[in-house]
C-alpha cells in the first residue's frame, strides 16, 4: 500500500516567518469546549446568529450536464437553510455564516478531501487539504512557506502575470526555465540546478512553480512522461513543486483535422469527464513535495473565490494559520453553494456531467478557433494546438526585415489595435522582462463564435505586413 | 469646503514592496476595449458564462429591523438574476460570477463609497474605497503599505490576537502603548515617540494600529476628545493610523443602573442606528493619514468575508494591486447579496432599522451581563462597562496572598475550567508577552441569557478563593 508511506520532512526549508506561524491562541481554547460538554464559554467573540439576517440561501442551477443557457433543460433549485443541516452531509446555513477556522467549513473541506482522494489517489499517508480563496491566494501562501526576499523561484520562461506581480514585490528572484510544447523542460531545470552557484546566484532554489495543464499563456499540457521526468528532477534536487492546476478539468483531447472527420460529433466522443483525466503531479508524488492548487474558478465560476490546496499535513497546517491572519477562509456563501451542489444536489456524478459539458464548450471553441487559424493564418503564425484550457500561443512568423527591427512586436500590437483586434503581447508573460518576444496569447474562451471569426480575419490583415 | 483639501502625500513612507506593486499588465489592456467599441478582444482569459451553472441567487432575509428568528415577521426574498441587472442599481448575477479587478464589483464598491460619504463625511478630496475580504485581510494589506521586517508597529498594550499572529511572522516589531478606559492614551503615545531613539529602538514607527470602538479585548470606546487628541499626536509625529472599526455599528450607549430605571424600555430608547453614531477617526482626518477598515462581519455575518477600506486614493490603488495578487476580490456571491440587500431590498433606511435591531440585541445582552456581574462579582473583579461591542474586560481583584504567587492567573484559568466556565486569559492579548496579567476577556455576544447567568455564578465560585 503506497499510502502507508509518510511524507519526507521538508520543514527544514521553511522560512523563519513560516516557523513563527502558529495556531491562534484563542483557537487553542476550543479543546476545553470539546472536552467538557457542560462548559459555558464566554471565550470566542462570536456575533449572535439572531443578528444574521439570512434564513435561507438558494440558487437556481443548471441541470447537471446542461448549460445554464439551455432553455430546454429545466433548472433546479438548491437551498441551504439556517438550522437545518442537509441530510447530515451539509451544515445548516448558520455554520456558513459564522466564524470558523482557516481549514474551512467541514463539509466543504470534506468534499475537497474525498474528491482529491478519488481523482488523484495520493501516494503518501499524511496528505491533507486546506481551503483557499482561489489559486492566486493559494500560490502566495504556498510560496511563502519556503521563500522570502533574496530567495529564487524556478518558473516557466513564460508564465501567469499575477505570479510575477506577486513575486517581484516580495523581493523573491525568478529563474525562468526553458519550455517546449509540453511546458517546462526537465533537462533544462536539471542543468540549471546542477550548475547553480550560490556564490554568484544566491541561495539554491527550493521551489519550482508549474502550471502542468493548459499552461498560461502557452496552452502547453505536460504528458505523463514529462511529469515523471520533472518529478525525478525535483527529487534529485530536493525541490518543492507548486502544481497550479486551474485548467485541470478543462482537458478535452487532441485536435482532429476536420478533413479526417466524417461526423463533427466524433470530435467530442472522447471527453474525459472526471474519470479519464491525465494523472497530476500530485498523483505521482511519493515524497510529499508537491503542493497542488485546485480552484472552482474555471469549472463553476471565478466569482466564487474558492478552491483548495493539497499537500502534506504539516504544510497545510501552516497555510491554515496563514489563512487565520488573512482571509480566515473563503466566503461561507461560496462554500455553502459548492458544498450543497457537489455533495447533495448534483453529487459526484452530476459534477462529472457538468465537467463533460464544460469540456465540450471549450473543445468546440478550440476547434472552431484552430480551424480558422489553420485556414487564415497559415504562414503568418506558428502554434502548438492545445489539448486543454483556454489559450493559443502564437509565434508570429516575422519576415526578415521585421525581425531585424527592435520593438517590432510593439508595432505588431499597434497594428492589431488599429485593426480592432486585441491579443496579449508575449512580453507581459516574461519573468525575465524579455521585450521583443515574437509571441502573443489568444484566449478562445470568451468571444462569441462570430467574434472569433472576425478576430482571425483582422489578425490576418494586421499580421501580413510583418511576415513578408 | 474642507473636501477641497487634498491628502498629504505619505507615499515617501511606502516600503520598497509597496513601490513595486503595480497594476497587472493585462488589466492595463482594458483601456483599449474602453476606447474602441468595435474591438474584438481575445485578451482576457475569462471563462465563458455559459459554463457558470448559476441562473439566479436568492436569499430569504429578515424584515429590516426584525430578527431572522422572529416568527411573527414574515421574511422577504431577494434575488440576483443572470442577465438581469436590478433596476440599474445592481449588476446581473453573471458580473458577480466573473473575474473583475481588485477594486470590487462596481455596485458593491459604490455602496461602500456612498455609505462612507454619508456616515463619515471625509474632509479631504481624494479619498476612495477598496474592497477587502474582511478586516484581518485588510489589516495585513494596510500594514504592508508602510511596514516590513525590522519596522515597528505602535499598538494597544492589549490587542486582537490575530494582529500579533500577523505581525510576528512578518518580523515587524511591536511597541505596545499604555491604555486606559478609553483605549490608547495619546500622551503615552506622544511620550514614546518623542523619546524614540533610532539607534536603540530601530527605525521610527510610521504606523499606529487602533480599534477605537469597543476595543478587542478591553471593550473600551474612544470619546471624540480622545480621538481628537490621538489625531493631533499622529499629526505631530506624522503617523499613519490604521482605524480597525468592526464594532463601529454596535454602539449602544451608556449603561443605566436598573435601580434608576422605571421602565426597562428606557434603557434602549437612545440606540444610535446609523445617524447618531460617534464620529470616527476618518471623519476627523484632514491629512489623509487614517486608513479605516470596515466590515460586514458583525452587522450582517462573518461568513460573508467582505468589507472595505477607506483611505487616500493612492493608497487604495496599492491595496487594489495587492488584492489582484492575492484574493482578487471578496466572493461575488457575498458582494451580490450585500449590494442587492443594502442598495435595493432594504436600502439605507432598512439597513438602519437592522442596525438598531442589532444594537438592541447587544445592548440587552450587555445589560443582562453587567447587571449579573454587579450583583455577583462585587469585590471579585473590576471592569469598565462597555458602551459598544461584545466584550467585558475583567481585572481580577487578587487577594494579597494570590498576588504574590507567580503564575496565579494560570491557576485562575484552571479553576474556571474546573468550574465549567471559560473566559480568555489576558496574556493572549499581550503583544509584549505579559504572562501574569490579572485580566480576562468575557464575550457576552453569543451565550444564551441562561448560560450568561450560569457563567457568572460559576465565575463567582471559581474566583472567590483567589480574592481572599
Amino acid at each position: 500500500m503506497p499510502s502507508e508511506t509518510h511524507s519526507k520532512d521538508l520543514s527544514g526549508y521553511f522560512t523563519e516567518a513560516t516557523r513563527l506561524r502558529d495556531n491562534s491562541p484563542l483557537k487553542s481554547l476550543t479543546k476545553y469546549m470539546q472536552n467538557d460538554p457542560t462548559l459555558v464559554s464566554l471565550g470566542a467573540g462570536l456575533p449572535h446568529p439572531s443578528t444574521f439576517p439570512l434564513a435561507q440561501l438558494s440558487a437556481t442551477v443548471a441541470q447537471a450536464g446542461r448549460s445554464v443557457l439551455d432553455t430546454t433543460a429545466p433548472h433546479t433549485t438548491l437551498s441551504i437553510t439556517a438550522g437545518q443541516p442537509s441530510g447530515g452531509a451539509v451544515e445548516g446555513l448558520e455554520k456558513f455564516l459564522q466564524y470558523g477556522n482557516g481549514r474551512g467549513v467541514p463539509s466543504y473541506a470534506s468534499f475537497a478531501r474525498t474528491h482529491t482522494e478519488s481523482v488523484h489517489r495520493p501516494r503518501y499517508s499524511d496528505w491533507d487539504v486546506v481551503v483557499s480563496a482561489g489559486n492566486t491566494d493559494a500560490f502566495v501562501k504556498a510560496l511563502m512557506l519556503f521563500c522570502q526576499a533574496g530567495d529564487t523561484l524556478l518558473l516557466d520562461e513564460w508564465t501567469y502575470p499575477a505570479i510575477i506581480g506577486t513575486v517581484v514585490p516580495m523581493g523573491v528572484r525568478m529563474a525562468p526555465v526553458p519550455m517546449d510544447g509540453e511546458g517546462m523542460v526537465p533537462e533544462a531545470l536539471d542543468k540549471m540546478l546542477s550548475g547553480w552557484s550560490e556564490a554568484e546566484q544566491g541561495r539554491r532554489p527550493r521551489v519550482a512553480y508549474v502550471i502542468p495543464t493548459a499552461q498560461n499563456p502557452t496552452g502547453a499540457t505536460m504528458s505523463l512522461a514529462r511529469k515523471q521526468a520533472l518529478y525525478r528532477v525535483a527529487q534529485r534536487h530536493d525541490l518543492v513543486l507548486i502544481e497550479d492546476d486551474p485548467y485541470y478539468y478543462l482537458q478535452f483531447g487532441a485536435y482532429m483535422d476536420p478533413a479526417t472527420v466524417t461526423d463533427a460529433s466524433e470530435r467530442y466522443a472522447g471527453l474525459p469527464g472526471l474519470s479519464a483525466l491525465q494523472p497530476s503531479l500530485l498523483s505521482l508524488d511519493t515524497d510529499g513535495r508537491v503542493i497542488r492548487l485546485d480552484s472552482f474558478s474555471k469549472v463553476l465560476a471565478p466569482g466564487l473565490r474558492c478552491g483548495w490546496v493539497t499537500c502534506p499535513r504539516y504544510m497545510a497546517d501552516k497555510i491554515q494559520f496563514h489563512n487565520e491572519t488573512s482571509v480566515q477562509q473563503p466566503s461561507g456563501l461560496s462554500q455553502a453553494l459548492v458544498s450543497q451542489l457537489l455533495t447533495v444536489d448534483w453529487g459526484h456524478e452530476g459534477w462529472e456531467r457538468h465537467l463533460v459539458q464544460t469540456q465540450r464548450e471549450y473543445a468546440v471553441r478550440r476547434d472552431l478557433f484552430v480551424d480558422l487559424c489553420r485556414e487564415k493564418l497559415k504562414g503568418l503564425v506558428d502554434f502548438v494546438v492545445p489539448d486543454a484550457g483556454m489559450f493559443v500561443w502564437f509565434r508570429v512568423l516575422l519576415g526578415e526585415k521585421s525581425r531585424a527591427r527592435a520593438g517590432v512586436m510593439d508595432e505588431v500590437f499597434e497594428a492589431m489595435v488599429k485593426a480592432h483586434v486585441l491579443l496579449v503581447p508575449g512580453r507581459m508573460f516574461s519573468p525575465a522582462g524579455v521585450r521583443d518576444s515574437p509571441y502573443m496569447r489568444a484566449a478562445f474562451s470568451y468571444a462569441s463564435p462570430e467574434d472569433l471569426a472576425v478576430a482571425v480575419e483582422r489578425l490576418q490583415q494586421a499580421l501580413r505586413p510583418f511576415t513578408e
